[in-house]
C-alpha cells in the first residue's frame, strides 16, 4: 500500500479541520485512491501537545522537525499571515517537500516567489482552500474550464462581508450595529477591517485572477473599496431600484487591460449572486466557450477549508505517486507563460452608476444637477427623490446608463462644490449586464 | 513539443463544438499544459467532408480508419445513443486508445461493461460532459469534494424540462402549449420523451451517484415520473404555498441504502434550486467535510458541452504526457471497491407531500379525507381550498410533515374511492429541509 505523509504547522481552527477530516476520512481515500494519506506530525508553537485522537501523530513546538522529516511528503502551512508563515513555506519548498496553504494574504503578495522557488525544486504548491473556502473553485478554473478564455470573474469571497450586508437588507440595521453583533457571535474577528475593507476579497480575487489570465496579480493590483460606508439607506434605494448591495471581486478581461476592483456593488436582485446571503460564498466566471458558471458553497470555517485543503493534499499525493509531479501548473499556465498584468485604471472603468445626492430642497437645485451630468456626457437612467418631504435636506437618487468613472468623478466634484449641496455625495457601482 | 492526437467520432452539434473549441484554445492550451493538442481525424457517416478550417484534420465516414491508425491518443465518441456508439467505444478502448464520451444514455446502462474493458487495457474514460454540460460537476465529485461521504445530491439536469417548467410558472401556460413553442424554437427535440419523462435526468443522477458513492448504480435503479402531467393549477398552488416545481434528480444517502429518484418537486421558492431558470442546470452536494455545495451553469449546447468534452481530452492528456493513466478512478473509487446499490424503495421513502384532491362541494367531504388521513398517521402542515365558490367539483389542497410515501399511496387509494371523489388526487412531493 502506498503511503503519503502529511505534516501540519499550525493547529488552529483549519489545522484541525484537516486533521479531523484526515481522521475520519482515511478510509474512504484509501477506497477511492488506493492510497494512505497519513497525518504524521504536526507543528503549533501555542499549543503543548495534540488533543485526544491524535495519539499516532508526532507534535513539535517547532516547525523545523518537519523539515527536517525525510519522510514527511506533503507539509501543509495553516498560519496565516505573513510570517513565519512565509518562511515556513519557503523551508519546506527548500527540503523538497511539497506544500499545501490556505494563506491568500501571503499568495496575494509573495505569490511569485513562492511559485518560483517551488517551481525550481519541482516540487506542488496547492491552495485551492485560499479561495471560496470549501468550494472546489481553483480546481474548476485550472482544470475544469481549461478550454476557456476567461471573460470576467464576479465574486462574492467574503462571508462575514457578506453576513453583514444581508443582515443590513433584511432588517434595515446600521452597519455598527451588525459588526457589533456578528462579532459578539463569532462570524466576525475582533480586529475586521481584512474582511470589512475587502482587503480579504483582493486577497482572494489576485489569486483567481492570476489562474484565470495567466498573470502574476499582486495585492496591489486590486482597487479595494470596503462595506463600512454604507447606509441601509442605500440599501433601501437600491431595493426600490431593483437591486441589492453586495461586496463583489470583478475582473474583466478586455484583453490588454484586465479590470481589478473589490467594492460594494449593486447586484439585480434576481442575478444569482443578488441571492447569495449569509456567510455564503458564491464565484461566477464567464468563459468564452463555456458561457456563465457559478459555483456557491461556505467560502471559510474549519471543516469546510478542511475539505479544500485535503483535496489539494489528495491530488499532490496521487501526482507523487504517479510521478507526475507538477502534471498541472499551479497557476494553471505554465510558469515561463506567466505575464505582467496591466489593470484598467478606475477613471477608465465603464458601467452604470448609483448617486445618493444631499440637496436642500430648493427650486432649481435638481436643474443643476442634471446640469453638470449632462456636461460629462452621463445619461441618467432612472431618479427617485425621497418621498419624505419634511426633511430637508433631501435625497436625489440617480441610477445611470453605462459611463465612465473619471467623467462621474468630475461631474460628483462640481456637484459637491455645489452651495444646495450639503454632504459628499455617495456613488455606488452597479453590476455590468453582460 | 509533446503532441496529444484526439479523433471525433460524430460530427454533429457538440462534435464541432469540441472540433471549435480545439482550434481557438489550440494556442492557450498550449500555454497551460505545454501540450499541443490536435485535432487528428474525424468520423462520420452524414457527412462527406468537414466544414472549411479543418483542412488539417483526416476525415473518414468509418470509424474503424480511426481505430486502425496508430497515431491517435485519444478516441472522444459523440454519436449519442446505444449503437454503435457502445461499439465503438468498446473498440477504441480494445484498440488501446483512451476514450471520452458525453454519452450519459450508454454510461447509466452499459457503464459498468465500458469502464471494466477500459481498466482492462489501462485506459481513460473522460465523461465530464454526461452530466451538467460545461459545469465541471465529475471533476468536482471525483477530485474537488474527494475527502467528503456524499449526504446527498440534488440537480436540475435538463435544460428542456426545466426551460418548459420555468415557461409554465412566468406565463400560466399549459404543459403542451409551451412544449409546441419550445419544439418550434429548437429547445426540446421533436421526440421530447427523454427530456420530459425524466429519463434523461435518470441517465445523468446514475452516473452521479455511482461517483458519489462508489456504487454501480444502473438506469433501472432510479425511479423516474416526468412533467408532463404537471398543470398550471398546481404550479400556482405551489406559488401560494411558497414554492416552485422543479424536475429534480433526487438521491439521498443512507448509509446501507440509498435513495434515487427523479420526479417533479415542490422546492422552497427562496432556495437556490427554485431560482435556476430557463435551460441551465444547477447540481448542489452535501458533503459531511464541506456542507452544501452548488454548481450552475449551462447543462447543454454546442458549445458548452465542447468545453467540458475538451477538459476531459486536456486531463487524459496531461495523464498520457506524465505517465499517469488512471491517476484518477474513473467512478472516483478504485474499480475494486465499487459496489452493488440498495435503492431505497419508494414505498419507504420520508419527505412532505402536496395532494390535490377534486371533490363535490358537499358537507362531510373535508372531515372523511382529514379522517383518512388520520387513520394513515399522515399529518397535516397547512390546507387551502380553492377561493372560486362557483366551481363544483372543487379542489382542495394539502401540505404534510414528513410522511411515508407507502402510507400516502394508501390512503390516496381510499380517498379516491369516496363517492365526493370526482378525479384521481394529484401528488406532488416536496424537497427535504436538510
Amino acid at each position: 500500500m502506498k503511503e503519503i505523509r502529511v505534516a501540519i504547522i499550525g493547529f488552529g481552527t483549519v489545522g484541525q479541520g484537516l486533521g479531523q477530516t484526515m481522521l475520519a476520512q482515511h478510509e474512504r481515500l484509501l477506497q477511492r485512491t488506493g492510497i494512505s494519506y497519513v497525518l504524521a506530525a504536526v507543528a503549533d508553537t501555542s499549543i503543548t501537545s495534540l488533543p485526544k485522537g491524535y495519539e499516532h501523530v508526532t507534535f513539535s513546538q517547532d516547525a523545523n522537525d518537519i523539515f527536517a522529516d525525510p519522510t514527511i511528503d506533503i507539509v501543509v502551512e495553516l498560519i496565516g499571515g505573513m510570517e513565519p508563515a512565509k518562511s515556513f513555506l519557503l523551508k519546506a519548498i527548500e527540503c523538497g517537500k511539497h506544500v499545501v496553504t490556505a494563506n491568500k494574504a501571503l499568495l496575494s503578495v509573495h505569490g511569485k516567489e513562492i511559485f518560483t522557488a517551488a517551481n525550481k525544486k519541482n516540487v506542488e504548491v496547492g491552495f485551492e482552500a485560499s479561495v471560496g473556502g470549501g468550494i472546489p473553485v481553483i480546481k474548476a478554473l485550472k482544470e475544469g474550464l481549461v478550454a476557456n478564455k476567461i471573460n470576467f470573474i464576479k465574486g462574492i469571497l467574503n462571508g462575514t462581508a457578506n453576513y453583514i450586508l444581508s443582515q443590513m437588507t433584511d432588517h434595515g440595521t446600521p452597519f455598527d450595529e451588525v459588526l457589533a453583533e456578528a462579532q459578539a457571535l463569532g462570524f466576525a474577528e475582533a480586529d475586521p477591517t481584512y474582511d470589512i475593507e475587502g482587503i480579504d476579497t483582493a486577497h482572494k480575487l489576485a489569486i483567481l485572477m492570476s489562474i484565470a489570465y495567466g498573470l502574476n496579480v499582486h495585492l496591489d493590483d486590486i482597487n479595494v473599496e470596503g462595506i463600512s460606508s454604507i447606509k441601509p439607506i442605500d440599501i433601501e434605494f437600491a431595493r426600490q431600484f431593483g437591486y441589492r448591495i453586495k461586496l463583489l471581486a470583478i475582473s474583466r478581461n478586455h484583453g490588454d487591460h484586465v479590470e481589478a476592483r473589490v467594492h460594494p456593488t449593486m447586484v439585480p436582485a434576481e442575478h444569482m449572486l443578488a441571492t447569495i446571503n449569509g456567510a455564503f460564498n458564491g464565484i461566477q466566471f464567464q468563459g468564452d466557450t463555456v458561457g456563465d458558471v457559478l459555483l456557491y458553497g461556505q467560502g471559510a470555517g474549519m471543516m469546510p477549508t478542511g475539505s479544500a485543503v485535503a483535496a489539494d493534499v489528495v491530488d499532490i499525493g496521487r501526482n507523487i505517486v504517479s510521478n507526475a509531479v507538477n502534471r498541472v501548473s499551479p497557476l494553471s499556465y505554465l510558469p515561463e507563460n506567466m505575464g505582467t498584468p496591466r489593470i484598467t485604471p478606475m477613471s477608465e472603468l465603464v458601467c452604470p452608476f448609483y448617486f445618493r445626492i444631499t440637496v436642500q430642497d430648493r427650486p432649481g437645485a435638481l436643474a443643476q444637477i442634471t446640469s453638470i451630468f449632462g456636461t460629462h456626457g452621463i445619461s441618467i437612467q432612472s431618479m427617485m427623490q425621497q418621498a419624505d418631504e419634511d426633511n430637508d435636506p433631501v435625497y436625489i437618487v440617480f441610477r445611470t446608463h453605462l459611463t465612465t468613472e473619471g467623467g462621474v468623478n468630475k461631474a460628483l466634484a462640481e456637484i459637491d462644490a455645489l452651495d444646495v449641496c450639503t454632504a459628499p455625495t455617495v456613488k455606488i457601482r452597479l453590476m455590468n449586464a453582460e
